[in-house]
């Protein structure tokens, strides 16, 4: 495969060029990785027309190295990072501007710029890579693909594994054994296991209560490889559903499928969103449905773009996003059903292959 | 057991008075949580002499009244919590300097201050809520202490089913499960599995890589009860241990038991690093020790003091710290033994208890 790299940093460098910056600091770790593939947890990254840097310390030696080849030059700094930095700004030529990321820097290291820093003239970006990050190229998709796999064949396993008296914490270890056996390289967020009534908390945790019969059981996870997140979530009955167990399964299936196939680039957020709501209010449920669609998802599992009523902005070819409608009935229970999809300018296609049918175990 | 917030809020009270401070806004989550008990992902929370107000979100309605009680009057913003704070300010007498906590937020967010919030004069303050929480009541060591049994229990469990040909990923799969069934309520921090070469990796994460007969198998993990943490680490030989990993796996086991028991109040977080850096340099191995001593925990996995070379501050009373010397042959491979503490003015206590002793797997 192609190295994605140099077309990425050619892109941003266009950025800054129209920005007029002669420089950028990066302090984002996800921007940093999909620009060098460093996958340390500290960094920061100086990128201008003609160099592209990268400081870390001593303990990212080998790894820095074996990551990021010669798509950068590395620093590995004994102390401080910002030391490192002051001294390679200072020997590059004609820097006056530098941008730095308004989104990624606490205001503790933003001091330092203006003080330590003072020499240079700081102006706060925004979305710069960010941007660049929600077209996803063949091998970014391929990825996410391969961790969407790893997600829904972890489920499978699980689903087998599901019974009454079992706690949440119980099922999420089955889970995430599961993942983990899959190949994930980790947990892109903490799993929501929610049982019966606290599958109506759309931010539950998993905590201790039994799973009883006739709960609804919610299960949010995801997978991770290859740095890329997928992010999944299916509900089920544990026992026998009844009838109202199936008109709000129902409704929620039938939105994440219209949804599922119903957006695609070139459509905005909110008009992506709307396909959904439109669907869950005219069924009646519209005031049970308090959260937004959907979110991209790469190498975080919240990013760019938004599927919600806020949100005007166009959803770009290959863009990876959750669709993930729900219906949650405070003190009786709660369904969501959560696809990944990939969008062209034709439509959608889905990432996540798990039955959405109601699943009654037991 | 007693409410430990008020007194917690009427210490920090305190601290504003001393720094001249008519109130304090914190956008730390670990901080919000230690003062008002509320464990959701979003909140902003105002302190003054008089008032405690929390702003979070519809998502967190019912979970925050059972959280907060009345230790604080409640906000729930429809839209973005800084609108609630906005208002809330206006609506606060006497309201001129407020403080913000410059290490807990962003520059796009400090430029709301400044701007929509330019009324009030800003003030960055460190570590106030930090300071408190260094020293542990009795409620905050029973949870780490639990926490702490619950991380040996699935550590006892794992050790069982190691064997040669298994991934490390599959390892982490094992242990993450026995975690959750001993009741954890997530993973602090990424569990790390390295065996052979990559347990001298000291951030290493978990990888493909099966284990071979005569590994280091190395585990660095953490359990999380009532929103507290523990962190051990073990390493194990699979297999036979040759004479070089004895005798490394002994000096590191000797300088951890005479840190822990060294280790006590009022000591400086150098002089305790010392007593363990001491004995491996003696032992010729001072060059491969190449991080610190350890590091505070409790709401968060790493926070202060800082154990380490360059930390003259004094330990305090009540705090929890790990002990985690190790030694690191580049490409031959690395032992860490980490175990949790709790310091008084005679000494420490334990709260790790697994053996120390050199196991051999199979």
């Amino acid at each position: 495969m192609s190295d994605a790299r140099p077309r990425r940093i050619a892109a941003l460098v266009e950025c800054l060029g129209s920005a007029h910056l002669d420089g950028l600091l990066l302090t984002s770790l996800s921007n940093i990785r999909y620009l060098t593939g460093f996958s340390g947890s500290n960094a920061l990254l100086v990128v201008t027309p003609r160099d592209v840097t990268l400081i870390t310390d001593f303990r990212y030696q080998t790894q820095v190295a074996d990551e990021v080849g010669n798509i950068a030059r590395v620093v590995v700094e004994p102390a401080s990072l910002w030391t490192g930095l002051w001294r390679h700004l200072a020997a590059l030529p004609n820097m006056q501007v530098v941008g730095f990321e308004t989104s990624h820097i606490q205001h503790r290291d933003f001091q330092r710029l203006v003080e330590a820093g003072a020499r240079w003239q700081w102006r706060p970006t925004a979305d710069l890579v960010e941007l660049l990050r929600e077209r996803k190229d063949a091998g970014e998709i391929d990825r996410i693909r391969d961790a969407a796999g790893v997600a829904t064949r972890a489920l499978e396993r699980t689903v087998a594994e599901i019974r009454v008296g079992l706690t949440e914490l119980q099922v999420a270890g089955v889970l995430e054994k599961a993942l983990r056996d899959e190949g994930s390289e980790g947990f892109p967020f903490p799993s929501i296991v929610a049982s019966g009534p606290r599958s109506a908390l759309p931010h539950a945790r998993s905590s201790t209560r039994e799973i009883e019969p006739g709960d609804f059981l919610l299960m949010d996870f995801g997978a991770e490889v290859g740095g890329y997140c997928s992010d999944v979530t299916r509900t089920v009955v544990v026992g026998r559903a009844d009838d109202e167990h199936r008109e709000v399964y129902e409704v929620v299936k039938v939105a994440n499928e219209r949804a599922a196939k119903g957006v695609r680039a070139g459509m905005s957020g909110r008009d992506a969103d709307a396909i959904a709501r439109q669907y869950i209010d005219r069924a009646g449920y519209g005031e049970l449905f308090g959260h937004s669609l959907g979110h991209g998802i790469g190498l975080e599992v919240h990013e760019s773009p938004r599927l919600a009523k806020t949100s005007e902005a166009m959803l770009a070819e290959g863009a990876v996003v959750t669709i993930e409608p729900g219906v949650y009935r405070p003190g009786w229970g709660g369904v969501r059903i959560e696809d990944d999809v990939v969008l062209d300018a034709n439509g959608s296609q889905l990432l996540t292959h798990f039955p959405r049918e109601l699943i009654e175990l037991g």
